[in-house]
């Protein structure tokens, strides 16, 4: 039974543990980011934290800020980072960690429908394909607050709504912008979760209202539920964190350490002169997602079952270089009259997500481009072995 | 401007840092556990966990639980813990780890709302008083799933109900049982999180089907979020998990690992014969709060102006002694004639938390029990220096 969402289903019988050895099945499904894991590994020792028994114990950690959970030195590695790479405007901003970008997107859709003065439900879009998660996020506690109303690009109704624009997008890479009309769009939630330079050129400082980041997607570590808010308005600031106080009563102080460590190291190696660029973050991940990219558009363009859309290429301030973006995931469409890509793809032991799940055609599956090399190599295999697969073949 | 809630309020400007200096405010309104601090900080480096930038990376722990991101390392201390102490059952249950028991609560709500087959949001309800947080925990999304309905002793709809049974209760300490009948009574949520030895005796091994713990209360690490519940019903417990994965996937693994830790250092510590009893966790801990309660009741019962309930005695089967509970908080109540407990403490630049705020009498104000010895030793002061407070006074 395939799961309907990311992880293991909550309605109903979980499939074994797939592995991709002799067939069985190979899960890229989620987006879960454990290829930056080799990476950490040979950092070794600089990125260990240790944390004493008698630490880190008060809910309150900051009382002068508006996110009086956050520590200190999370914010200050945050804002480093982002000056460092040069992805989104911090100064005079807020910035409000949360227990990954989902609970951060779910408090902004909390500050902002609070303060809206209609009795009705606020409209949430996003523009399809989107990220196939926002609409359950809605949905799920079926508050009298927001509601989903589905595809941005056919939002038509007389009413303000909050609009998520995703850049570059979950699940297809591509860059986006609002779709609303101005008239009619209320709000704006910038998701920017993959708006680093291993992902896409950053061609430009970012400098919307609420912009969200995560830890999971940005060095990957997904485990440790870490993502923030840059928020312009501080009563918004202010409504995010009372969100994150009533539903969690803050962000685990430990992953907030470990976020701020490993933060400083990728700056410190940037700073440090004597690295060799191509070692540090950044340039280490673009490298092998680069790599991964080649071999799969080499895979694909042999392929008369599958393709793939060309990206343009832009400049990214922070390399450099001119380049194409190198997305998280693949946007996998099938095409010779294969209507269901999910299911094709599950006919070859590969589990990807569908496109209807992102409120798209199909015929299209998001394929995780961040897992563990050997998966990928494994997921390369079982593309080309597709029988009649080769634009060669007689 | 005192604060509305446990925490820095989220509506207007906060007030200044509230030192215990100079008559300047002492705040024991938050419940914040630092009086643990001392005794993690002797425990020295077996409590230190160390973590390498190449672990804990991923959003999936383990895949054969229920809870999928929760570290079996964290499952089997809490079984331990539990098993040690002998306040709960465990035995054929379901563990869920939350970031905090708040989280859980809600988690708790969604699970037993969204299986209930009426149109009506689901009541929810607890006895006065009933801890400050819950109502807007329950109001704040405005979900349709469910909603508050006040005291539980007076709740007389003809509608089913999730009755909270908070035991110890906060703010007021005493032992308690479901107080709705059951023929309307829905279904029930027990939280526990001041079930410990230290805070009470332990006369029996609670089994319920939704028991909410944190560790926040039972270690003091507030700052780590984790909560667990242990819930009875596979599918309830699923739900759970599935509420945690649409509201933050899942539960920070750096906390994960250190709450496992320090569970089995406290575990450890009673298994070794060597290990001198009142140097253990509950047992050190426990003469703490004794000793805390035997200099406030001798404060107020030199005072015309306070009051304190008296507990009845119980046999705890975890320390084999008969003791009156000690609970986190003092539930002070002002007599002659003062009907407002809180601004009467604030005149003495107390910041405690009043009655109203726990659907009780404003004569009624809840004040911290678990913050540094130093707070303590001051609140005895201005107590006892209130004018006219002496019985002894001419």
């Amino acid at each position: 039974m395939p799961s309907s969402n990311d992880f293991p289903s909550a309605n109903g019988p979980r499939p074994s543990t797939p592995t991709f050895f002799n067939n069985s099945f190979l899960n890229l499904e989620p987006g879960n980011p454990t290829m930056y894991e080799s990476y950490w590994k040979k950092m070794g020792d600089k990125c260990t934290v240790v944390i004493k028994g008698s630490e880190l114990l008060s809910y309150m950690t900051d009382e002068n800020n508006v996110c009086w959970f956050m520590l200190p030195e999370l914010n200050d590695a945050i804002e480093r980072l982002h000056r460092l790479v040069g992805n989104a405007v911090t100064d005079g901003k807020h910035v409000v960690v949360g227990t990954g970008s989902t609970q951060l997107f779910q408090a902004a859709l909390f500050a902002l429908s609070s303060s809206d003065d209609s009795p009705q439900p606020l409209n949430v879009v996003a523009a399809a394909p989107y990220y196939s998660e926002y609409r359950e996020e809605v949905e799920f506690l079926q508050s009298k607050l927001y509601k989903w109303a589905g595809d941005a690009h056919v939002y038509d109704k007389d009413e303000p709504c909050i609009e998520v624009v995703t850049s570059p997008n979950n699940p297809d890479g591509t860059l986006r912008e609002p779709v609303v009309k101005k008239a009619k769009q209320g709000k704006l939630i910038h998701d920017l979760a993959y708006y680093w330079p291993h992902y896409t050129p950053i061609t430009h400082m970012a400098d919307h209202d609420i912009m969200l980041f995560t830890f999971s997607k940005c060095t990957g570590h997904a485990g440790s539920r870490i993502g923030w808010a840059i928020v312009k308005d501080k009563e918004v600031a202010r409504k995010m964190t009372r969100f994150i106080q009533m539903s969690s009563i803050g962000v685990s102080r430990e992953s907030q350490r470990r976020a701020a460590k490993l933060m400083e190291v990728v700056c410190e190696s940037y700073e440090n002169v004597k690295h060799i660029k191509s070692e540090n973050f950044f340039h280490h991940s673009k490298d092998m997602l680069t790599e991964k990219w080649v071999k799969l558009r080499e895979v694909v363009e042999q392929s008369v079952v599958f393709s793939l859309q060309k990206y343009p290429e832009g400049y990214c301030h922070f390399t450099g270089e001119i380049s194409e973006p190198r997305p998280a995931f693949a946007w996998l469409k099938c095409n010779n009259g294969i209507d269901d890509c999910e299911s094709y793809l599950r006919g070859l032991s590969i589990i990807a997500r569908g496109g209807k799940r992102f409120g798209a055609d199909p015929k299209y599956c998001r394929v995780s481009m961040v897992g563990k090399e050997d998966q990928f190599n494994e997921l390369l295999r079982r593309l080309s072995n597709v029988t009649g697969n080769s634009k060669n073949e007689h």
